[in-house]
């Protein structure tokens, strides 16, 4: 991997950035609602409109795609990673509709070197996601597993 | 909703079942890295041999997606549902490749009324997902939303 990317010794706990920019669009909704989650509320405006939606509205883990797009493009990809760990608390907080303009805030929570890998880190991090009015929509906590440059330096416990 | 659905009081706790059927297509792999998830070892059997992967793999996200589906034809959509809350301790145990075929097993952890809302209730389940050879792939705790049948019969504490 690129000496350039982001390594572990990189990493600064607490730090807060915001960046992305996706624009969920009627077709993408019902083109993901159709494969993988195929609920009326998430294919029909009018069946959407008797639920608490009100209108058509995202798949949550469609809202978990776009965000994870999101984190490629502005985060992961700019990253020497070495894949994800899961997510907790993963929380749907507000219906993404078609028209939305989404984005993230990401804050570090802490880094730790891998007791059993010495070449690899693990970064936890609380992911927001929110739309264009600032409202929150979806929440998580991930754990990403980071290249270390200096995998001879000693593990500090 | 059709009373012919699993309601709330039908729910019974401890309850495990086995279901679904998810064909893994390479197609299906690659185009959803494509849109969602734009990482070497989601797109190209030779990027993906220089990683832990070994070859072809699918995003995270995307085996959460096929889960979901199964989830909706075996599960969410014969029940009267009315959303999800969210995901707990999700976590990718083992990759999951084309030729894959997946299948879940549930079990009902537990089961409450809802304080505010007294026509829903709240069922809190373990999702794992398997692979043809037995092998979990992915498990998370997960909520879910579920209509009650007698919404006057008293919220016992």
């Amino acid at each position: 991997m690129s000496d350039d990317l982001i390594h572990f010794e990189d990493i600064v706990v607490g730090t807060e950035k915001r960046f992305g920019h996706y624009e969920v669009t009627r077709e993408e909704v019902i083109a993901y609602a159709q494969k993988f989650d195929p609920q009326p509320f998430h294919l029909d405006d009018e069946a959407a409109a008797q639920t608490h939606f009100g209108r058509l509205a995202a798949s949550g883990l469609h809202t978990a795609a776009m965000m994870n797009r999101m984190m490629i493009d502005g985060d992961t990809g700019l990253t020497a990673s070495l894949g994800g760990g899961g997510m907790d608390q993963l929380r749907f907080a507000h219906p993404v509709y078609p028209g939305d303009t989404l984005s993230i805030v990401k804050k570090v929570l802490g880094k730790r070197r891998s007791t059993s890998r010495p070449d690899m880190g693990i970064e936890q991090h609380e992911i927001s996601v929110l739309n264009q009015d600032g409202v929150l929509v979806m929440r998580h906590i991930g754990i990403g597993f980071i290249r270390v440059r200096h995998p001879e330096a000693p593990v500090e416990e």
